[in-house]
């Protein structure tokens, strides 16, 4: 940020009173820039016991697989970001079931959050954001062509769990150098 | 936002190509605004089976009892910013036994995030932010005085799986009318 958001003045990096990390804080207005981590939000999308994937049509990682997901909104709760994403992603209504994951990336500033979600029907289909929606069974997951590595891992969790026949939920982080980042 | 955060110009609220969503875009140099929700993250902070609250020394909610939280800051994990601000706030040092409750709050745009946390010492004492921390029976806790209502339904879940011996994970919304915002 170089410019205040609210009168154009050009802003100071800077700790502002009471604070302890430096901030863009507005010499003219006083506005204060306080940049948060953002979450993504998406669901591992089961029917009938297959895993519904999406190949990506869009960069990073274009042509890899991925579980839908995508920046939650405001005006939104993290259920309903997930829902939405795969409806975007994939054409198919679900319904979810319970929070699996959620994994923190310090170093993008982003938490990943999936959900154990099942579809209402086979329907399904490509869309803008993925060049091919499909379902997979389990033994089936292409794991050398996941795009991100939180849906690597939250997909680990998820065969782990689906073998032991109860699911929890999962707490874990990524660090640097494992990771790719999903921009907006 | 009114101005663009990149170069200073007058920024347009129009939807973007290839988006849903109103957003501010600025026409000089096609910054786009992603305004997304913010995680405040926090603890459970018991102490041989005692629960450390603070009671508020700022605004909102002054002088009320609060469990210690609050924004989650870039580079951080959600654990580590929830330990972060129990020592900002409490003067005390814990460790995260798991994650226990995440609470979307559509409204104003927010994710609350409680772990269950055990103090390592009985080490604590008022700060800046809280003009006295104590530690409280579970059948004292001040219901009556709690700050916020993700506190409030918090500590109702962490009581019932008290009594049932066992410590799930909650997750949960608050909608309008039914919350106080706490703001940075």
């Amino acid at each position: 940020m170089r410019y205040c958001p609210q009168c154009g003045h050009a802003v100071n990096m800077t700790t502002p009173p009471g604070d302890n990390r430096v901030r863009a804080v507005c010499p003219s207005c006083d506005f204060i820039d306080y940049d948060n981590p953002r979450v993504i939000t998406g669901t591992i999308p089961l029917y009938k016991g297959k895993l519904l994937l999406c190949r990506r049509n869009i960069e990073p990682r274009l042509g890899f697989w991925t579980l839908p997901a995508g920046f939650m909104e405001n005006q939104e709760t993290t259920s309903e970001g997930a829902l939405r994403e795969t409806l975007e992603e994939s054409g198919s209504v679900a319904i979810c079931k319970q929070a699996f994951s959620m994994i923190s990336i310090p170093h993008i500033n982003q938490i990943h959050l999936f959900y154990i979600a099942e579809l209402e029907r086979d329907d399904f289909h490509a869309t803008e954001e993925s060049s091919e929606v499909a379902l997979f069974d389990l033994k089936d997951i292409p794991w050398d062509e996941l795009a991100f590595s939180s849906v690597t891992k939250t997909l680990t969790l998820f065969i782990e769990d689906h073998k032991n026949g109860t699911y929890g939920f999962h707490e874990d982080t990524i660090h640097l150098n494992n990771a790719y980042d999903l921009n907006q």
